[in-house]
């Protein structure tokens, strides 16, 4: 008894959660181009150009940057199982959920994992991971650029000096700050480096841009064990990028396509205007909020322009406003994760979501919905707010 | 300086390789979509209308089955790595390109590999694992259903029975059989199998159907180690997949909406039509082959209707041939693997790719190309067998 369900009509959404976020309809209108084969000529031609651009997007020279055939958090576990062998010791910096599933990852890679931890929504200073580093002497650092569970922003200058003079290599997660802040791989220092394509680089999940410096490509071959993941094994992937095109997987065409068009849709619009474009966007809604009196979870100074996790004032039902956003508003914010469950919202402003409309529909509808619920404030405030950021140009 | 690559512009493809298939214009119009989040009430819908259309598919009850967020490959990844933990003993089957892959994932996952092998493009009988079955007492086996290297067809119930007389669990990579031909998967007592999504289910690639019954979700409940890939592990994976929807990864939700209408179609068209269409598409190409002197490379008896391996004629340039079929055709088949590079085309009809006008043209496109190389027929006659077979209804 065959048991076949309606044809696709997704809702339409305005995409302001932790990821993924609103899609350009250029890049969707890409993803449903004509599927060719993972070998056509064509294709080849079009993971060069993938190459090209994210060289540009990711400021590096590193030959071995491509997209892993999966969503971000793939793009982690490609970056430690390929650096780490088994009894490595590696420092991972936990402030928020992604850190934490860094050091899972590399726990299950056989690492000798030290956390170094600061309550979430803070961020490390040299002086919290020197300690560290002196007792662990680490092959490896990892940290979270953008953590997309607390919304607060590492520099990553100093700790990559920090970690260098130490003699480990850098591994940045920049699955949520890619594309919507500067992310410097080579001026940096980072050695290695992951996103993801649902965030600021505004196509649908499903890859994983990484980029390896020719220190972490050097740690890779030298290994003396096999990297414990045959699909995420660099040195094999590498062979299918490069010049000899050898068979390893089935590539994603149609995802490629898509990231295709959205890295051409950034470097369109030219990475620092892209960057003021996500922070003009952030300070309007900060403004909006603040009118509000909604505060900010991150520390001022550390706060994440595309995504903003604020508290949820008190007496504010934080399930039934967010159910009523997506109900009525078509709005998707997200709620906390962990410690910060039914304590805040995470607002993302990523890629093509970081846009006035979007902004101030949001306001719009925040208003509303928190009056209801007999929240006390001035009327139509937030949305004057965030319009005289905007009127500022 | 920004390098800015042309918009996309893929070539019309008719794709009769060893994947992609051909995609039906229906599921490339689903990828383009509106995306949704991965917590949107309406996607947490298409999940489980997914769920219940893969075990149509795999003709299980399995309450486990679901797409794993990358291709096949991670799907053999995940089926291997969930159930193997360092020292366990395994019997890889290997007499191609993926048993080999297979067992080199196990050897990786830390398993103690036995290998069986067999000349490429000949299939196990039960006298050729009992040795090892007797030998290894393996926890579990892995077989390849369909061998897209070579074309050849393994027979999977005698196998299984084999198999669980000795006491282990059968993990069957059915990524090329999966919706062209009979999976039975509670039929048949296959513990753990997994699938492709570009094959015969014709949607592009980027997800990796797979199943896992009680005795294999208790095995890895029941584990001393944890999973050694996070992305992959299973017990996460069906968390989210399950009732409580626990964050695990960001879905790729275009992909999904995909592999969703092309298992609408395949339904749609009853599963037994669509084996049939396989198997009558298969029967007219062979015959027009036939007509041509044109050898398949597996036996008599175990040839694959979904992908053709055959021996290249003498006298014939493998690579020149392809390439004009590519470019003066826009067919795309596929070369050899290994042993069978410049010996063996692969031809392909899968899914959407097994219809009869594809069988017509690469024949029509074949007769050129071959007359022009002197190889000597009579021409029209590969086209008329063909249809010969067709007219049989």
């Amino acid at each position: 008894m065959i048991q076949l369900p309606p044809p696709l009509n997704p809702p339409v959404r305005t995409l302001m959660g932790p990821g993924p976020s609103d899609i350009h309809p250029r890049v969707l209108e890409a993803m449903g181009k004509g599927t060719v084969g993972h070998l056509d000529p064509y294709y080849l031609r079009i993971m060069d150009e993938l190459q090209s651009m994210l060289r540009q997007v990711f400021q590096t020279r590193n030959p071995m940057t491509m997209a892993i055939s999966a969503t971000g958090s793939a793009g982690m576990e490609a970056a430690i199982v390929n650096l780490v062998e088994p009894g490595d010791p590696v420092v991972i910096c936990v402030n928020g959920v992604f850190g934490g599933r860094m050091a899972d990852v590399a726990e299950r890679a056989g690492g000798q994992v030290t956390k170094v931890e600061k309550p979430w929504g803070q961020v490390f200073t040299p002086d919290d991971l020197k300690p560290a580093l002196h007792a662990a002497r680490p092959k490896l650092v990892g940290i979270v650029m953008a953590e997309t569970s607390t919304g607060a922003s590492q520099p990553i200058p100093e700790v990559s000096q920090l970690v260098h003079d130490a003699g480990a290599m850098l591994v940045v997660d920049a699955v949520t700050s890619l594309g919507g802040m500067p992310v410097e791989v080579d001026g940096w220092g980072i050695d290695v480096i992951y996103s993801g394509s649902q965030k600021c680089l505004s196509c649908p999940p499903g890859l994983a841009p990484v980029s390896f410096n020719q220190r972490a490509v050097d740690c890779v071959l030298g290994r003396k064990t096999k990297v414990q993941s045959w699909y995420l094994d660099i040195s094999m992937l590498a062979s299918y990028w490069g010049q000899d095109r050898v068979y390893h997987h089935t590539a994603p065409i149609n995802m490629t396509y898509g990231l295709h068009e959205a890295l051409r849709l950034i470097l369109e619009e030219g990475l620092a205007a892209c960057f003021a474009r996500h922070q003009r966007n952030h300070a309007a809604l900060r403004a909006g909020l603040a009118a509000l009196g909604i505060q900010y979870a991150a520390a001022e100074g550390c706060q994440l322009p595309m995504l903003n996790a604020v508290r949820i004032p008190a007496g504010i039902d934080d399930a039934a406003t967010r159910r009523q956003l997506l109900e009525r508003f078509g709005i998707e914010i997200g709620g906390g994760l962990g410690p910060f469950k039914g304590q805040v919202w995470r607002i993302g402003l990523m890629g093509y979501a970081a846009r006035p409309a979007n902004v101030l529909v949001l306001l719009c509808a925040l208003e509303q919905l928190l009056a209801e619920q007999g929240y006390a404030f001035a009327p139509g405030s937030s949305v004057a707010a965030a319009n005289a950021v905007y009127a500022q140009g």
